[in-house]
Formats: C-alpha cells, structure tokens, sequence
C-alpha cells in the first residue's frame, strides 16, 4: 500500500489548545505522525510516496471562498493585533445573535469561521492545511487510477471541517475534497466511513443535501461527545440527500462488538449504494486508552477493522483523522492498514 | 442619591479571562467597585443601602428557567468533570451545526447557554450574580416609590446576558430584569437607555418583539467592537416591538461631540415615548483610556452626559455595567451621577 506523506505537516505546530479552562500542549501534534510512520518503517509496510500539488481548486469545491481567503490571511491578521497567544475564537454568532454578517474586525472573523475553540491557528497553519489536503488528493488519484487502496497521511485532520468552518483540529475537510475530487474525475458514487470517535460534522454538512455522496459515521453520542451539537441519529439527510446520511452514534464504555455490529449496518449500506470509491476518514481515537475519547477497542480489534473493511471488495482510500494515544496510534493505524491488506 | 450596594459582588472573583489567546486577569475584577466606592466617600457622594432579597420571580420574569439551573449548578457540575480551570466554553451550537438540542454533556451546556468565551464561570458567580440582581431590583424599587433617581452599583454587570446566554462578563440581565420588575408594578413604559461602550446585545434580545420596553444603545460599531454579531443600526425591533429598537453605533475614536449628538437624538426618542422610569446601563468604558473600547471621552465629559440625562425630567435609575480603566472608573461614574443630581 502506498502512503502519501510529506513533512510540511510539521508547520502545523501550535502552542496551545483551550482544554479544561487552561491552555494546553494540543493533543493533536506532530509527534503523532511519527509514531504512525515509525511503525510502519517497523514493520516494513507500505512505501512513502510525496503529494503532488493540486492549486486551490479541489478546494473551492467544497468550501467557501471568503472562509478559504480568511484561512491564508489568519496568522498575519492575527499577528497585526499585537497580541501575545495564538488565535483563539472569544465570541462568535451565537444563538441570541446574528449569523448574517461577517463583521470587519479580525476578532469577528474569527468567531464567524469557527466551530470550536480548542483549535488556535498558529503560524504555519495554512501551509499544513495545503499540503494537508494535496495528501489526499494525491492519495485518491492512486486509488481513482486504479489502485486497490491508498493511505493519505493526513495532518491536520479534516473531518469537523465545515463548508466555512474549522475547528476540532480541523482545517480543510480533506476526505469532502477528495471525495468531490473523485466525483469531478467521473466516479459516480463516494462512501465516506467515519469511523474516527468523534462524528464527522464537517463532512456531513458538506454533503448533506447531496445523493452521490453517501456518508456514513460511527461515533461516540454527541449527547456526550464532541463535536455535541451535530451527529445524532435523526439526521439522515435532506432534500435530495434524504437517506444519503448514516450517523450510529454510541455511548461511553463502547466496546469492540457493539461497535463491530455498527460498522456491519454501514457496510450493509455502502454494499447497497454500490459506490466507485470507499473513502475512510480514519481516526484511531476509538482506542480504550485515547485521552479525549470513551470507546474500548483494543489493539487487535483494529486488525480486524481493517479485514472487515476490506470485505466490502472495493476500491478504498484511507485519509488519516484523530487518534492522540501518541505512543500507539502508530499501532492501531498500521493495524488497520494491514488488516485491510491481508 | 441612594446607592444600592452589597460586598456580595467580591464572590465574583474569576482568575482568567481569555483574551489575545492567553488566560490573562478579567479586566472585570472586584476593585473597579472599591473605586468607584472611594470615590463616592470621597466627595460625600450618596448614602450607601443595602439590597433586600428579591428572590427568583423577577429573574424568571425575563430569563429561561432552564438557563438559570444551568448557572446554579455550573461551578459544581464543572469541578465534577476534574479540570484545573475556570469553566471556559470550547464548543457550541455553531451555524453549522444544530442549535435546537441541549446535550447532556456538562462541557456541551456550557457551549449552548454561552455567547462570548472571554467570561469563564468561576466559584461564587452564582451568589454574586443573585446579589447584583437584587442590588438592580432594590434600586427600581427606591424609584418605583417615588425616588427621582437611584443607582444600584450592580456586579457583575448585565447588558450582554440575554434570555438563555452569559458573555460579555453578564449573566443575568440587570437592567431587563429591573425593567420587568417596574412593568409588574404597574409602569406602563420603560425605556432602557444603554450608554456603556459596547452594545447591550443581552438587553436587546429580550425585549426585541415588546413596544412596552423601548431600548436605545450607544456603542462602538460592531463590525469593529464585541460582540460584533448584534447592535447593527438595521436593527430596529420585530413585530410589535417594530420602532421600539434604536441602536446607535459609531466608529473608532468618536469623541464627545458626535457621542452626545447621538444621545440627544435617543433622548427625543424617549421623550416621544413617554416613558414612566428611564432605566440607565451605565458603562464608563466610553472613556479614552479604557482598555478595552475606542471612545474618547474624558472625566469632564461624563459630568456633562449626567446633566444631558437629567433634563429629561423622568425618574431615572441608574444600573453599573462596564468599564475598565480602573483608576478612573470611579471618577467618571460618580461624575455622571453628580451631573445627573445637578
Ligand atoms: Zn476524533
Ligand atoms: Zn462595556
């Protein structure tokens, strides 16, 4: 399997996460990446293969333009304020206020592009992203060439990525833009699996009222779980898109059986969509010894993920999400890849 | 003048504020009170009274209920999840997400009865808050019963909390609270005039659909200044409560002559309404050296403002908001009270 990679990830390097009322080092950091290739040197799998750029384009079509233009601009403008932290979001449109206007202000800006304050955009953050997303575009014109499967190492992650927000660590919505990329290369239906922690709000909102694109997750109930006020059951699509929309949220304490029964029902429904391209967003945050998460699977329970993914026949291309168990998220993710491959 | 006050406030004694991307001391902090205090002693200014316990009807009478048991409980439902910090907001019903269920998760409460993640919720806000707001109530009462005017030195401050939302360093309303509490006694019309630098958003939403309350605010434009999604001049009122909305920003570095031409236009709207008790949001942080506004008033100015509101001629009770120079807060609000007793 063939790994797409570059380091500019590590540009994505931020000091400071809002997590329990006090700024901490971001669970979401580069050494997780390099517990994930250390393992996969380890074992011999798979070959490191660069991104190729691909512009702005793929981009734009899936998220706003305004919210693109804010992103490239963040740190400068964030930085003309003087102040001495990175930029965290203080106030933003908020259910008694108004959600028309974006005010001229940085710090209103600010509020307007973003979905959680745990996230601070550092210097560097809009290079990662770019090349974040070039990960997964590289990645899936492997797979859409004909590979059976491809893995775009990812970071940052894209899932909580909305058409004109980010947050979750979340930048650009790499899985939304490789899938609309294959959808532009003429494959006429993309599955999205979830199967990171935490719900794929991004994602779903991107997608939501569209047919082609079906997205299925498997989550931790955001009546208990980030990102709280999207993934519950009852959200199955809209207009056009009505069915297209798969959410199987599950309580703390989740373990692998319960867990494996869901991820049936979504292959049951993918198997039924009879799509040209799986995308997998996947996050290994479903670990019992994840430190922001409340599911129990063990190391072993990701090879067989893996195997029962590749039972669907597909052509399928994994994009790395979450997972902050630094020391085995290299483990767990290979132990996907690998299930898949055998 | 009477001036209602209690040392209750004290227990409002938060550690951070998130500003610029640090947790930095609340610019909001107990001493603003001790010298706007000493500068009453000082000049043999007022008799000090204490507040007498108005209980949770009035509360209620503007605030959802739902709202207020997540405020009481908050501090402990917070210290039960372990954190080391204040309660500070990291995710909420942002616009794409859902703003329509309240989750059960303690962290995604916070996030629905928040607006602005600058004010964290520490131990004692509770108590504090029930106190500023019977600090509000006992002050109307003085000019319900006849009193020309009164001022209850209120914190925490008011005009940012709306039905079911702190920020902005406000979590029960003061001034709608008190406003309410003087319809219930039989006033026919109370106008709430709002000069503090930032708009009373809080205020503003509570009362936009009634003609009984009429509400004015002079404040930092919010394309430039928080809260940035609301205070907008199109922002006129919605059905009955059509006309009864009048929101007056202006631009940074806007000194006294355009200020004060801006309050005599909210003046004759007053006096058009004929109101039975002008309730006055009295924030200082208008002055040239507040910290955290973009007004140039100075000391002299607010004398002349007091004297402004007088020639209304209608009883007038005076409610503390915000500012923030310290040093001079208490000058430049015993200063408007002067102008006012003039
Ligand atoms: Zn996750
Ligand atoms: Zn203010």
């Amino acid at each position: 399997m063939k790994i797409v990679y570059t380091e500019e990830h590590r540009k994505r390097s931020a000091r400071t996460e809002l997590y329990g009322g006090q700024l901490v080092p971001p669970f979401e950091c580069p050494e997780r990446i390099d517990f994930i290739l250390a393992e996969a040197e380890k074992r011999g799998f798979g070959a490191i293969v660069p991104p190729r750029a691909h512009g702005m384009a793929p981009v734009l079509a899936v998220h706003d333009a305004g919210y693109a233009a804010f992103l490239e601009n963040a740190w400068a403008n964030w930085s003309a304020l003087g102040h001495q932290g990175e930029a965290i979001v203080t106030v933003w449109p908020a259910r008694t206020m108004r959600p028309d206007r974006i005010p001229a202000h940085f710090e209103a800006q600010l509020g307007y592009y973003c979905l959680a304050s745990e996230t601070s955009i550092s210097d560097g953050t809009w290079e990662a992203a770019l090349a974040s997303k070039d990960v997964a575009l590289t990645s899936a014109d492997l797979v859409i060439g004909g590979a059976r499967t491809a893995f775009g190492l990812c970071r940052p992650p894209g899932h909580h990525a909305a058409t004109d927000q980010y947050g979750g660590y979340c930048f650009f919505n790499n899985a939304a833009i490789a899938a609309q990329h294959a959808r532009d290369k003429g494959i006429e239906r993309v599955a999205i699996l979830d199967v990171d922690f935490h719900h794929g709000n991004g994602t779903q909102e991107i997608f939501y009222d569209r047919d082609d694109v079906l997205f299925i997750s498997l989550h931790g109930d955001p009546d208990q779980a980030f990102p709280h006020f999207l993934g519950f059951a009852d959200e199955t699509g809209s207009g056009a898109g009505e069915g297209f929309n798969l959410n199987l949220p599950m309580p703390p304490g989740t373990g692998f059986d319960v867990w494996r029964a869901a991820l049936g029902k979504a292959m049951e429904r993918i198997a039924r969509f009879d799509p040209g391209l799986v995308i997998v967003s996947l996050g290994v945050d479903t670990f019992e010894k994840d430190p922001i998460s409340f599911f129990k699977l063990t190391s072993n329970d990701f090879s067989t993920m893996g195997a029962d993914i590749a039972a669907l026949g597909l052509p399928t291309l994994f994009l790395m999400e979450g997972g902050y168990a630094v020391e085995e998220v290299g483990i767990n993710t290979i132990n996907v890849l690998e299930g898949f491959c055998v």
